[in-house]
């Protein structure tokens, strides 16, 4: 946390005036961890049972999670962690375990902020982590039709680098891309800051493999069709609770030739949200579209300080008139000439909004740091500061009323001093996403409390405005109990059955997705 | 079937040298119908059990369908058709039939050419035809998210007209068209000749409402989510057999200011799909993509007769080295600037693969016949010529082999004196789709035969290549012996699985979609 973000934080979130000193987690040894019941035998698997191993698998990255593994106090471990190298090997793991009744958490980059990879063992003896990171290759590339076979234990850069190699790009860059991978993105359905462009990883993912212990799914490339039902659709957010994923085809692209980014003020929040509606409904929306409210553009300028191009970029807002505003940040991705086309239909959208053009340097500034709001996020626990985020997506139409609501409601939630802000990332013809942040004093031992508050406070205001309970974190634990709001009853019956019918036993990530009632 | 298009078929399909005259079904009163069987008392709903009704909803429009409607021995009747007003009296319907033990066969338009509406009563005693005619209201429209909620019993011209009133379009224009409903286009995944454009119906169909014997089912209108597996992906393509829809929430836009069309002469088949796997991977394909195969295009040319604009173009394109070549037909709705920019490139992505311009005539005399192929087939079967479509689609690189391998099932199914002709339709980044059409004289009583082995013969082909073994015609009774190798033993199972659950007793559409074994 650079001193003057600090200062500026500690001046809004206040009380005391400035932040507490930095405090770091528990030592390994210092945690508090049950002993580990028996596995089945695994064969050859590699498999650790030692403490380092259970404790990097106790949790993902939510803020209970975070909570928790600083004081030491982990909800629980895996009996053990499995690290197959092969389809065959997780195969075996399934088998052996639905043998057994032991419980199977799947394991990615273990990013998930949403208590997506917690080791509950539900009603079974013991839990296994199943860690993919050996299944890390390129399995096959049709570069004819676009296609790539990949490993699900492929993080964000190794994936880009193995396709990067062959002039390809995924381009799949949520702010987790540096630990996330491939089969996580798709057991998620995730989506990344350009998929306004490239399309979620929904929509990436073409083709999927997986094992249930009722037995192996292939779901190959084919393109969209009118046999049946898409099974795809089914195992793409299933979160691990319906099969483990073992190898996903992906649309590939060639890398594009040039990257522009641009920043724009926008006087009013309804301003943005009608500009950025013409861009998606058009069909001219940028590659990468991002639009802050008043509070989040207010919070932004601020926190990058007051060098002088800070308050150049200052000085000329204000001098057009746009002393507050919403700030976007475009980007575009591919050949020059068409970048430059599609950019100047897209400012046209924007002035015709009231949008001012801002240059470059702001939306580079953006660009530079969009991986580290997790570290920043981090080092402000190691302060005592409460930083979450959530997110939603509802139709145009519903999208202030949503943006008033939950605001509303984490307000009330926090109390006043407190920072809530939001930004729309991702366009679609329908509707658009809302990204809300929120900071808090936390006062040591009330952080899970305060934490619940705000969190059950916005997912009440969202369901009750009929609208997603998550765009792309995904639902884990934490979501698990809107879940009968968002699918409804029998939609709800629906899942069950396909659990039952692929894990008939429910060893397979238990407590996740479905809510356990 | 105009004179020289008879001449030209009599000299390709054979033997006799010219056509038999044309000959008309049985009489109403003939069709051999069985009595019919009691069935639930629907209170207030409208129910039919006269002859009429009967026969009108015996079977949809496959071949096999018209060869028994025509010669006066269908396989089956409902013993009754009800005409529900509401998605009340359609959830009214289904509880009975559930506690009586009653199948139901959603009817739409009635234009399943796959067998999708033919009344099985599976194990039941009595089968009731639900026709949801009468469901034929716009229910509302929220035009600034481009969503609007359709009754299910609309036709296409109808909710055109609706949507027209206020300036909007769905665009989706399949062959079936004029008598197609809007839930028939749910059910089955349904895709339009501008679908490259527009998008699948199961694109365009963003929310949806139905009843299982289950309970309701509620998927509303979301933008894409996060929140676990998409149910929507499991109603749309489940062809009436896990739920009667009751409402759509369709995509519209605006309606477009102007509408292009061009026709280009490709040199050959690959060069062809070389320019079309460009144009869609670019991102730069028209809104109607088609490309007959060299064959198409002979037949084609040569029905066109020899009037004075035919016999230019064919002089026109032999004196360019086009005496064959693949015809295409592109076509771009919107803004005349942004249709003139869209084609310029498209026409140069053509010409770089040996494309040849030939102007809109060509083009707007398949728009002219868009709908007719269907009335066409009719009037040769009147005149003894099997005439039938099928479809699929796979990747760009599997394409060729795929083409490759249906045509010659079906000229060595067929024989010698047959006519086997293909076309793209639709282009997606991985691959497109491909539709064959096929002709053959078929002396009297021998129609069932042949069609049943050149049918066998094209599945058999297309699931060894591992291609869809429907791209949008839909799975219904004739391509369910196929769905284990589309969809694997695991993703059947999962099918099978959700159909117990929605629909425990098996009385929604039985003997469609799954494979009865």
């Amino acid at each position: 946390v650079p001193p003057h973000a600090a200062a500026f934080l500690g001046s809004e979130l206040g009380e005391l005036g400035e932040l507490a000193p930095a405090r770091g987690p528990v030592a390994l040894a210092d945690v508090e961890l049950p002993d580990a019941a028996p596995l089945p035998p695994l064969g050859e698997v590699p498999l650790r049972t030692d403490r380092e191993a259970r404790v990097a698998h106790a949790a993902g990255r939510s803020y209970p999670d975070l909570v928790r593994l600083r004081t030491g106090r982990i909800a629980g471990a895996p009996d053990g962690v499995a690290y197959p190298r092969s389809a065959e090997e997780v195969a075996a793991i399934v088998r052996a375990c639905a043998a057994d009744g032991v419980a199977v958490v799947p394991f990615g980059g273990g990013t998930s902020v949403v208590g997506g990879v917690e080791p509950l063992r539900g009603p079974h003896a013991a839990v296994l982590a199943l860690d993919l990171r050996d299944l890390d290759r390129l399995l096959d590339v049709d570069a004819r039709s676009q296609l790539a076979w990949l490993e699900p234990g492929l993080r964000g850069p190794a994936a880009e680098a193995l396709l990067g190699s062959r002039g390809l790009t995924l381009g799949h860059l949520p702010q987790s891309f540096e630990y996330a991978t491939i089969g996580g993105f798709a057991a998620t359905r995730s989506a990344g800051q350009a998929s306004t462009g490239y399309g979620r990883f929904d929509e990436l993912a073409r083709g999927l493999r997986g094992v249930a212990p009722a037995g192996e799914l292939d779901v190959p490339p084919r393109p969209p069709n009118a046999a049946g039902p898409d099974l795809r659709e089914v195992l793409l957010g299933s979160e691990g609770t319906l099969a483990v994923l073992t190898a996903v085809a992906v649309r590939v692209r060639p890398k594009p030739a040039a990257r522009r980014f641009e920043a724009f003020s926008l006087p009013d929040w309804p301003d943005g949200l009608e500009a950025f509606r013409r861009l998606a409904q058009d069909g001219v929306a940028p590659d990468v579209a991002r639009l802050s409210d008043l509070e989040e553009t207010r919070i932004s300028l601020a926190q990058a300080g007051d060098g002088t191009a800070v308050r150049a970029l200052r000085g000329y807002r204000m001098l057009r008139g746009h002393a507050t505003g919403c700030l976007a940040i475009l980007g575009w991705d591919g050949d020059p000439d068409e970048i430059a086309r599609r950019r100047s239909v897209a400012r046209r959208v924007l002035h015709a909004h009231g949008g001012l053009g801002l240059g470059a340097a702001p939306a580079r500034a953006w660009e530079h740091g969009r991986f580290e709001a997790p570290y920043l996020r981090d080092a402000l626990m190691a302060r005592g500061v409460l930083a979450e985020t959530l997110e939603t997506a509802t139709t145009w139409s519903g999208l202030e009323a949503l943006h008033g609501a939950v605001t509303a409601a984490l307000r009330t939630a926090l109390g006043a001093r407190a920072i809530v802000m939001c930004h729309v990332s991702h366009l679609y013809p329908t509707g658009a996403s809302l990204y809300f942040t929120f900071l808090r004093r936390a006062p040591e031992g009330e952080e899970l409390a305060l934490w619940r508050a705000a969190k059950t406070a916005a997912c009440e205001a969202i369901a009750a405005q009929g609208a997603t309970i998550t765009h792309h974190h995904a639902v884990g634990t934490d979501h698990a109990p809107w879940m009968a709001a968002e699918k409804g009853e029998a939609g709800l019956a629906l899942l069950r059955a396909a659990k039952r019918e692929l894990d008939p036993d429910g060893i397979l990530n238990p407590g996740k997705l479905l809510p356990t009632s």
